[in-house]
């Protein structure tokens, strides 16, 4: 099983048994990287990493209907589809994940579709970064 | 050579070859069907897919800083992520396609971030579709 495979079973795993915030940390590299849908600038570093994705996948993952819809996963990379409503608003994303050599996330990117998605996620997103720590979105 | 490999650098050929529309127009499947960073509702058909990708590779590929900087491409499908610049607005996007049997593209959607780059390539889109024929995106 490639490197990819091997990271995105671990990601269902983690996004089906309800999001741990140990299970998470484990699966981050030191200096992984994380690229917000929102956001230009990179965050780096586990710590930070792991305060986005917590935020999102409590944003997001959080929502009844979400859904992984599509893979495409390629040697140490994958990307993974989802799609969820959130307030009425039908939002459409990806995971854009890549794993280094000890099978740890290295790189994690989120894009979002259509504009208003974006608009809703980051309101979601703000709230959630606000009342967990200092850095905002 | 898989089906999205060969798309793919079909596609690359196409960019490369300065986005001729009759190239364009015989890459695309009858019913292709084009998701829009922008607006939720599919744009489905041959005719509608042409316009929005052909006014989506003049305002984003037409720029010269433009280049696809990711690929990962699995099966029949693929997600080619890029950047650019647009009024000093960095973009930051991924064309994610889908190819049929026929090695045609039957699927294609766009999706863009930061928000400050989603807004921007719907300035951009607005005006070049509006320019060219009346459904607006």
């Amino acid at each position: 099983m490639s490197r990819a495979r091997k990271g995105t079973a671990r990601w269902h795993q983690y996004m089906a048994d309800g999001k741990g915030a140990e299970a998470l940390m484990t699966m981050l590299a030191e200096d992984a990287v994380f690229h917000s849908p929102v956001v230009h600038t990179p965050q780096v570093g586990r710590g930070k990493v792991f305060a986005y994705l917590d935020a999102a996948s409590r944003v997001l993952g959080g929502q009844r209907d979400f859904t992984y819809v599509r893979e495409i996963i390629d040697g140490d990379q994958a990307m993974l589809e989802f799609t969820l409503t959130l307030d009425g608003i039908h939002i459409n994303g990806v995971d854009i994940i890549r794993w280094n050599d000890a099978g740890e996330i290295s790189d994690f990117k989120v894009m979002i579709r259509p504009l208003k998605a974006v608009n809703k996620v980051w309101e979601g997103m703000a709230a959630m970064l606000s009342a967990a720590s200092p850095p905002s979105p």
